[in-house]
């Protein structure tokens, strides 16, 4: 797959895994706006530090590793990860500034600098318009890479959306251990963009959950290149729908390869009040273990249901509606109406199996 | 194990379980002084309706069952609740607002009032001083029957308390599928009933967590027959330590019993700036999915705790101490110093299983 206008991609093995890609690169030359939004843990990874500083800067370059999280290792951290930028602003001829960082992997271990700060000139000397390994290099438990793109055509203009993400376990919203990379061609204004890439996070990344759990690392990065100008108010719209369908991608395959899940659940919470009563109401359910043992055993207790809508101080009466299709399939979509008022979300979640428990009982 | 003076016990087998006590009586003929504490879910279950409005009243009669949470079944449950109010009412010739009544089970089945109206001659026929199978009668899923008790002696007299309790999955405070009976022969005042009560509620029952998940139906009583002075100063307070000491042994064979655990983890937070604090990032780590996977897999996966308490929005510094006892033992202990102040706290929580999934999966 072709990345869009303006972007190329490369990866490489610098140990920190063994015998495995582990580190990734992204290179605009032109330089790309990026709107950034990161994981809300008070407890966050350098990578992340520095990235939120510099994420209201054009970008030129992105550096990735997996396989640590470069977070709480040492007190030097910080001071580390800003010597990798700055080899990699030497390498490159740009400056820190331009440079985003972003980790993921177990969290406490030093992240070898040297290693990575010698990896450098294998990026920078494989750089490629093709998706390639890029979209393994950054996984860590994931079962497969993960990736979508839509073109959107305007007249004989044709703009491109790439989308790379890894996923597997934390995935709490607002986002959890997850890093996703959108790539456009498109050229628009900084509001616009930050408008679009907010309302397809929300639907998509801030929409789904595995286990509850947040994460030090998660990071979105989407960035454009302004290759192709897309200004009118019907291109802005196909572009704004088509990012967000993307995301919507990516998020359902970030849950599908859940930690050990079996089960792809859908809960379309409607009646709510407000939309942030059906999104807190949807997630509590699917961040209940509980309700998703209940799924694992495809098991139709939805008195789970209830007492997890109460724990989030969400009364209903006996009227509530509570349907489900059937739940000795893969697929699996609750329904639930609240009857409280006209609002509507769907979120997306995994049952919680054996599985889930052997991959994290292990991992370190 | 013989009940403070004033009060007598019995069970039955009414049917909600198939040949199994399922149904219980407490009776106090010359009235206890009840305290009483509800689940936090703003869906409860009927029996917690009717409780909560007569808990202010003096005890006569407690009638708690198992099988069913008498909750969300249909639009007359509670007046179905009320039926087998004022059937006990008549057969023990009180009034109906001196009767509490608590329920443990499967939510959104109906209770089978009939059954349970049919089987009061049994009970009352057979009260007892001796706590005798009335801890077994209140169980679901839990492995082994729950009692603690202790003896105050102050001079010639002697304050006895007993407490009994079931509990097994959904322990999140502030509370969670349990119920638990403290009963005591002291007098004391209201206020200070309230006071000690309260006291060792928040040290035991609200300082566990087993899932994460909140009832609908956990109730705990305190009641006390008053048959015993207990007014001077040191009598109340050696009174209140034993109610504690009581509250804790029950929660913490609450956690044991965990559905599927195979670690108790005891951890102890300090340095917190305040005990809400400390108690937040204690309880945001018991039940971490992630970290009580780790405990299981003997893993020594510290990050997942600085993870954990970021998504209490606690921000913590490398200098933050973790530490812990062995983890290949039963019983853990790990002591986190947050270093941001003077306040501390204990939690008690267990691992998460593959047993639990099983448990809990086939639970209907």
């Amino acid at each position: 797959m072709k990345l869009p206008q303006g972007f190329c991609v490369s990866c490489t093995s610098s140990g920190i895994k063994k015998n495995k890609k582990d580190l990734g690169l992204v290179y605009c030359q032109k330089g790309a706006v990026v709107c950034g939004y990161f994981t809300q843990n008070a407890n966050v990874s350098y990578s992340v530090t520095v990235s939120k500083k510099n994420i209201h800067n054009i970008m030129h370059a992105l550096i990735v590793n997996s396989g640590n999280a470069n977070c709480f290792s040492h007190r030097k951290g910080l001071g580390d990860t800003l010597k990798i930028h700055a080899a990699l602003a030497k390498q490159l001829k740009i400056r820190k500034k331009n440079i985003l960082i972003a980790s993921t992997g177990i969290i406490g271990k030093k992240l070898p600098v040297g290693k990575i700060i010698k990896s450098l000139p294998a990026l920078t000397g494989s750089l490629r318009a093709d998706v390639g390994g890029f979209a393994s290099a950054i996984l860590t438990t994931d079962a497969f890479t993960k990736v979508s793109q839509r073109t959107v055509r305007v007249g004989k203009k044709k703009v491109k959306i790439v989308g790379i993400a890894k996923g597997a376990g934390m995935i709490q919203p607002n986002m959890a251990t997850m890093l996703a990379f959108i790539f456009t061609d498109a050229k628009l204004s900084k509001g616009t963009f930050k408008r679009a890439s907010k309302q397809a996070l929300v639907e998509s990344f801030n929409a789904i959950s595995v286990d509850g759990c947040t994460s030090t690392n998660d990071s979105v990065f989407f960035m454009a290149s302004g290759c192709v100008a897309t200004t009118g108010r019907r291109e802005v719209a196909l572009f704004s729908q088509a990012l967000k369908e993307v995301c919507v991608d990516l998020a359902k395959m970030i849950v599908k390869d859940g930690e050990g899940s079996s089960k792809f659940i859908t809960l379309q919470m409607s009646g709510a009040k407000t939309k942030e009563e059906a999104k807190r109401a949807a997630l509590v359910i699917a961040n209940s273990n509980l309700f998703k043992t209940a799924m694992y055993g495809e098991n139709p207790n939805m008195g789970r249901i209830v007492a997890a809508l109460g724990q989030a101080g969400i009364a209903v009466s006996e009227d509530v509606a509570i349907d489900s299709s059937s739940l000795k399939k893969k697929n699996i979509v609750i329904m639930i109406n609240l009857k409280r008022g006209k609002a509507q979300t769907t979120v997306y979640t995994a049952d919680l199996t054996p599985r889930y428990i052997a991959i994290n009982a292990g991992y370190n």
